[in-house]
């Protein structure tokens, strides 16, 4: 009945690119499928970046975090891919990401990644 | 790839039915599908009872929630429809589930269903 | 440009009228003007309600709160005219509003009414 | 080399028979085995009672929680067997158990039992 | 009947201009408009700043955060112009502003901006 | 050069007599003098009632708190006087008065004092 | 040099005897020795009492905690012991005195002790 | 009848003056008025500083901070003004102070300043 | 009947190594025994590395802490040796190991280690 | 009939000298005498070293830190006190104490003192 959207990142132009500022995302639900199991995984994401000419459009990130619904995926790795794609999308002149993964065998799992420009 | 499984709660006999007792359950991993946008929903579940002859086994609970993962369901509805779901395996001699939605148009719902056999 | 909204609250019929539960709001955007100063109010409204064979429909209760936003409002008057105004729209079988007033003049102010059909 | 110990529940005189009171052991320190799998499992155990004639001595309760390490225990059955030995080795007035099992299966169980002399 | 402020900020003298400190003002009361769909956005500000001939006079900052209400406003766009504002009003060694806006589409948003003299 | 108010409690009538609710007010910023020694004392004071025909002005409230400032006042005697005063000014269904007096000799002193009308 | 106190407490006339109400000792500075092993106990006190004709004097009351400083006491038997000299003192209408002790053996105990008068 | 100490701190020789280390004070009862209006404003002053010669004696900075009871004060200028105090009194290494102000006009303020020898 | 499981870290291959990033594990359940008095000791263990070539699996590192269980192990110690364990398992670039254990004779010991290949 | 320890502070060789990691000690139950007044005082103290050659056996801080339960000491001299007989004691690489006492006056005080081997 309802589609899982696609992996596209919208942007708009960076209303003030003379300065170094930052914006961060707070999304707490960000849910994908065990590659091993099949079984859902949940994590809490935070990015952090500095614009250079584009900024992420805000609608357009909660589609993308969507699309992983219905795929597998690693922690590691798509915490990794997360950070491609947002680099890819608006070349960043730096971003963090962080993904905090939900209790899985007793054990939480937080992975930090980093991209910086110069 | 993953198939997302059937609505089913496995029960185990209550080791101690001579006795009245409560067992919660605290799950913060629900998700569906907003029955008019088909956007993904968010709660956090707490299901306390009493048990009769029967327990609920805990894995088939987490089976069981993952299964609303693709289907619409409307906030009051779904939290009413565990609520049957739970009373109609077990027959528990006291039940009550909240389910904590996530922020939608700046407002959080919280939806709190009890069941009585007595 | 931008128009505010009336005050008009939806609602839908209770999928499960044969049981007593609770729906609870929780709206911490609320703005009024004050009556006196003109000056920006603001508070966190907390709305507990069990349905009788209607519910208030979430969209229209934000734009309902949002309606407040350009008029001047006491915040014991304000607090009783929306309990007033949801047991109007749907003639609950209880109702309480809880409405969290910001510090002014170094003091915090929450005003609490409900309401029993019984 | 080690030796886990029995499971023996050492008391002493209530010092205030003549008064009804509550004395509460906050024990965070609970391990024991999935019977299933054999895996570990933790839990932070909670014990109110009023006592009538005996006290449990607090060096041997912790021996006794202790006792379980080893044991292959489903969360809902010994937080029963707990409240047995318990009322076995005191008989007290009143006493209550809440057992809070970390989280397994992305859910956290809590168990309540309860026994009344009277 | 009431007049929305408008975007004036007052000033005085800086009583110890010799030293270097900081001056925080942590302002929970922000609203303004949403540029796209005309809905009241919130957020809560902090500004630190070290003056320098000038400090901001803290009742006109309240008036100016007040002069936002009927305005549209992109998140990014508006941290940025406060920014710009208080830099022009008082010239200050350094300066910087937290916008913090409540959760929209599941994500929060938070943006830092940053003005140093030297 | 600035003077110490009176002890005046301005009123407005109630403007939902027909119903029972509760007017709340956090009030954290009370200080007067200890009668022996002389030396501040400060409280915080949360006072909850239920209006009859007359409410509490808030203005007046934070000017009669601060009419203790240079007095001498024990703890328990000046939280009883305060109950004593709002029940003068507006005779409430009920009225439930908290003062939390910070240490003095390692011990935090809350007195709470409570009128009902019926 | 210096002389631990003796168990003595002041009081003073409850100066609102007509009225029930409740003042609340909050305590956290306690210390006495364990009876079997000399080795310090730490404990948080909180006293709760609802005067008849008699308060408790506050300097009396830190001077007579400090008394139990080179004693040795076990946690049940002093707890009960502070509310006898408490109702011998001031035969209040009703007091609850909380005994929270810190860690031995990872466990934490909490005593709690009632008396009414009526 | 009791009368405002006078702006007097007194001093006592560090005792490990060799060895550069970090004393904070952590006063919450501070009151002032404000010069504008006469009322009383409240903030909470932190004084972290780094002795040379002389340390501040304790009580004597109670007594210091009462001084302030009745006087008009700026935010930011008396914040400076404790500083210089402490300054002339101990001529310490290093001392920083932060003056944390309750909510005026929905703005609290927040003034830290910083004062280092070498 | 259950078999405490050998001292065995699985790896993978680290899937973006041309990247410097943090993984870190939240593992709050790890037991083992007190090597004087063979009773049982709880620690909470935060591990945060960067990986070079290889990770380490999270269900091996889950058996790996299980593995302590019937051994006897020093605080400083055995952190210590799990700090040397990882490093052989995967040879990261970076690693720091937090054991944070449990209250023993009224004092917390938490011990922080770290290695760095450059 | 309880003696107060000497005091002794033991040792044992640090088990991994060719690697600088950090050991803290958060030890919440100190208690000494004002020297002035002989009244009680409490602090809870934190302890952090890096170990050089030998380690700070914990028993012994235990019976270390009790040994002032009967002496009179200032905050800011008893803090460097316990520094120096640490470091007289293993002689670490690094070490830092923060001693937190309790109000006295309506102001806490924390005294935190380093010392660096290098």
């Amino acid at each position: 009945m309802f589609t899982t959207p696609a992996k596209i990142l919208d942007t708009f132009p960076n209303p003030h690119p003379h300065r170094d500022y930052v914006i961060a995302f707070d999304a707490p639900e960000f849910t994908c499928l065990c590659p091993l199991t099949g079984q859902p995984d949940f994590a809490h994401f935070v990015i952090d970046y500095t614009p250079d000419d584009l900024c992420v459009e805000l609608k357009s990130l909660k589609l993308y975090l969507w699309s992983y619904r219905d795929e597998g995926a690693f922690h590691e790795d798509v915490t990794n891919r997360i950070l491609d794609d947002i680099v890819t999308a608006i070349n960043p002149r730096w971003v963090k990401i962080v993904g905090d993964w939900n209790v899985r065998g007793g054990i939480r799992t937080i992975v930090t990644v980093e991209h910086d420009k110069s």
